[in-house]
């Protein structure tokens, strides 16, 4: 097994593997990120996204990854699969996928991009909305008394959860629990922690699940680490529900209106 | 080679392709789509879509596609491979990718989902931006005397290349040139038809290059046959230039507020 800096945290427990082969390691899913019948999906894009990161070939920070959900993951053992499919002079590109049972079927695939960051003129258009502190905004009830929402704090300032809010604009300050130090793999998780779009617009509780999450990165190894372990403003709105399926665009920001990411993910809803 | 139902139009003829194996098709690179060093990325990503689709495993219509762009299509041959990653009950996992040179190195990859579309309650929450109508807006003076700029009409709403517009949202109508009835390989091609948004901020021209887009699509088979081969109101909105790469977020819509296509893209540039 290998040990990461703050093992303790359920995070970093949810990380820990056994390396099979320089391409391969062995998982097991982790109860504190469980969701309904798989494990929260951020944390199985974390997984993906730090199975990259710890290859000894890897250059530069991550710049995009694309998951694609394929199965539920069972509980229990699985396996993360590696490939370097190219490496050019300043970024690299990598597909990662999830195999589970005997048959080793494929139950998520990732393409994703590392680069080294240039400086360059650079500008951020979008804007953070104004919203009070997080300190200033209660944190909502947990949603369930066990998985993965509790291993996030959510101060909702605008989108209430089960009722027809009007629109789909979502505004939270989203923090691990307990607090950790941002890095590739946390934030990667905390794009996954918006509320599905549907629960915005309707009372009732239908099944979901996300088939699909995009990200792209804005901020190097320098800004997160500046950022430790303060909330992040969760920002996003939803586009259309098309005959099953809602797709959201969303940013994570910091305090000081650094935008650590962009996000997009498509969710299948049943009814 | 196979034969198109539109066989004589350009966008047909740089799909055309020689069959290997069930799973492997050889393709030529087009003239008509040729971008600085490389095919144009949206035809490209076309070539992969509808090697997906034209696999006869194939099920229900395209929900999501993430193609990365690893390196450039050098012009000639080269190959495209189709894998079928898992089939569930009513929906399909794909994973193309582009292969070329003799060591058959990895030039382009894509994940991708099809899905069958099912009647549930749906809902368009974007809002079309309120514009004239293709044939009220003058089409844009050609940017290049060549190329894929050759294979589309603009009709500029709003967001003028080469200057600084002050932020970068953009509206365009977009058509095929010669007109041709859309389908999801065009929709695919046309979601990379989007100005670059650096051009709009800056008056000089930087190299640039795709290196990520994705699409979420919102519309079936029937939406794209009534829609014919109308022009598109594309619509995009930069989200932040970023140490040598920015991302825009954008749709594509009918004439009657139709949402065919929600996408995104990140793009290098140099300077």
């Amino acid at each position: 097994m290998s040990m990461h800096p703050f093992a303790s945290h359920p995070f970093d427990q949810a990380l820990r593997h056994e390396t099979l082969t320089p391409t391969r390691r062995r998982h097991v899913t982790s109860a504190d990120y469980w969701n309904m019948v798989s494990p929260y999906g951020g944390i199985t894009a974390a997984v993906m996204m730090q199975a990259m990161l710890d290859r000894p070939e890897h250059v530069g920070t991550p710049l995009s990854f694309t998951i694609n959900y394929l199965a539920p993951i069972a509980q229990g053992e699985y396996i993360v699969e590696t490939e370097l499919v190219r490496a050019n002079r300043s970024n690299q590109h990598w597909s990662i996928r999830i195999l589970q049972g005997e048959s080793e079927s494929v139950v998520a695939q990732a393409i994703a991009i590392c680069a080294l960051r240039r400086e360059v003129w650079s500008h951020v258009e979008a804007k953070r909305p104004e919203v009070p502190p997080a300190a200033d905004c209660p944190p909502s009830p947990p949603r369930k008394p066990d998985g993965f929402l509790q291993r996030y704090e959510f101060r909702i300032v605008r989108g209430q959860p089960f009722r027809d809010n009007g629109d789909t604009v979502s505004q939270a300050w989203v923090a691990d629990v307990p607090p950790r130090p941002l890095d590739f793999a946390s934030l990667t998780a905390l794009c996954d922690s918006f509320l599905p779009r549907i629960f915005l617009r309707r009372e009732e509780w239908v099944p979901i699940g996300t088939v699909s999450m995009g990200i792209y990165f804005h901020a190097g190894e320098e800004l997160l680490a500046r950022h430790g372990d303060a909330p992040l403003l969760a920002v996003a709105e939803g586009q259309a529900f098309s005959d099953g399926h809602f797709d959201h665009h969303g940013h994570l920001w910091g305090a000081d209106d650094t935008l650590f990411a962009t996000t997009h993910q498509l969710v299948w809803y049943k009814e």
